[in-house]
């Protein structure tokens, strides 16, 4: 079975752990601060048995003892065929860690960093192996929202990217393809879009807080989970998406002259956003929220599998 | 049991239809064209059956009772608690309606209207029941999709929109208040701004029509089905919905200042959407592909039932 270095073993790093441990993959674990590895190992362990009671892992006792704690970065790296950086979000960082996989990783290693607001360019451009540095973004946790948005630097090779995708896609994971460098790739900017309507519309009075979660997770979010949008638009007309087009395309640009100016996310509008948030939801709620929240995500995901199909 | 008046027995009168009738209400279905009506109801008692099997209705044949043609508007609206009328989204086609159910409905009823795209007020003004007239804009279907969005025009009495809400709420719907006459109302200001986005990113060569449905069905969408967007980002930082904005406020600027101009929808990014989508679906696929999508709608809202609870 082929190995992965999963390098930083904060929650992201754990994440990454289970995907692969999961799929079958040795994991080498590694964090620069060596006592959080013991740490981060034991979360692992107790996030596979909960993945287990939900039916999104077979053997969560097999699984964990396929996940290694490397106690240098060398130990790491030996033999990995696939390299995730997990560090915090700080250029130096990123290129500390990348120059060294430079120097220690297999010569034919993917090395892929999990951030999700640098680009790939900004910290390899002067590595011998910069051709397959990418990043690889995930949705947190990874084990349960297998979205991965690969984004490679402009001398990354196209088959670098080709090979992230299958190596992603074989261990569970929905890679997607970022074909520039740009600014929040293509999930913060779908999201930052909605947002921005969603703070409009509680800055401008039209509707609630929770009005528009609602509108959301009993409307328009329940195909999304299992559709998209843009397959969604093609079902939504007899002709499909260009059809829809056809009948839509004016209301939605009459719609969008007015969103241009995005709202300026002020003390006010975000003082407001909290206040109805925190109406619904206490402070001292939010945490057991998550956790409701995760089983929540369990469920769906169990729910979308097809029958019978957990991973080992 | 009180009775609703269904005026307009298309898709979305049927719809209407399963949703009171499935509660316990007793419907009478009208369309201006009598000879729609029979077939109509056949659909429905079709539909109900196919609702069972779900275990989203518990007995079709006693449902199907309750949901009587109507051979006039008159007989229709007689002690009528709720009229809810799905002619074509034609103004004057709206101000004759609404202008016989002043004459004729009872004087206590609410009086709501399916459109998507014509506020109230353009079809009311000048009746003399007009505070109590307003827009419940379905989502099709409306009894597998529960949210309604809730939208008077200015002389609409405030007991009014409580009480469609209190009404639509008790046989099962999700409303949503709309507090002024916006175009798009929620949902589809909502769906217009990330659609947008997403023709941007293929019109800019930046992702494929295929990963940006990936990264909706497989990440964000996953938690925006239970959750909504606003729920999501409250739980996504430690200290909540503030704190998120504190932490991620810079980037979504960053970004939404890339936004602004929205996307002409010009024949060749409309061509490019709908080449993509073909080969993906071929065209004679997409109709079997509307069945997938409605038995997976069924599937997912079952799930997200609490256990055992179906309705009546």
């Amino acid at each position: 079975m082929p190995t992965a270095a999963i390098v930083g073993a904060g929650l992201i790093g754990q994440g990454w752990a289970i995907v692969f441990a999961r799929a079958g993959w040795q994991v080498r674990l590694f964090d620069a601060e060596a006592e959080r590895t013991a740490q981060a190992r034991m979360l692992v362990v107790r996030q596979l048995h909960a993945l287990q009671t939900h039916g999104l892992a077979r053997d969560a006792d097999a699984i964990a003892q396929r996940v290694h704690i490397a106690a240098t970065l060398e130990e790491a790296l030996a033999g990995a065929a696939y390299v995730q950086e997990n560090c915090p979000e700080v250029v130096e960082l990123k290129r500390e860690r990348f120059a060294a996989f430079d120097a220690l990783a297999d010569p034919t290693a993917i090395l892929a960093s999990s951030t999700s607001s640098i680009p790939a360019s900004r910290f390899t451009e002067h590595l011998r192996s910069r051709h397959r540095c990418l990043v690889a973004h995930p949705v947190n946790p990874p084990y349960l929202a297998p979205v991965v948005e690969i984004c490679g630097a402009p001398w990354t090779d196209a088959s670098t990217v080709a090979r992230a995708r299958e190596i992603l896609a074989s261990v569970g994971q929905r890679p997607v393809e970022v074909r520039a460098e740009i600014e929040g790739f293509i999930l913060n900017r779908l999201q930052g879009a909605l947002l921005q309507e969603a703070f409009r519309l509680v800055r401008d009075g039209i509707a609630s807080v929770e009005d528009i979660d609602t509108t959301v997770k009993d409307g328009l979010g329940l195909r999304w989970s299992f559709m998209g949008p843009l397959e969604t638009i093609d079902l939504n007309a007899p002709g499909g998406i260009a059809d829809y087009c056809a009948r839509y395309g004016g209301m939605y640009a009459s719609i969008a002259a007015t969103q241009a100016q995005p709202p300026d996310w002020t003390e006010d509008l975000v003082g407001q956003l909290a206040r109805e948030r925190r109406a619904v939801l206490p402070e001292k709620d939010l945490a057991p929220r998550r956790f409701w929240r995760d089983e929540q995500l369990m469920r769906l995901m169990r729910h979308k599998q097809p029958s019978g199909d957990t991973n080992a």
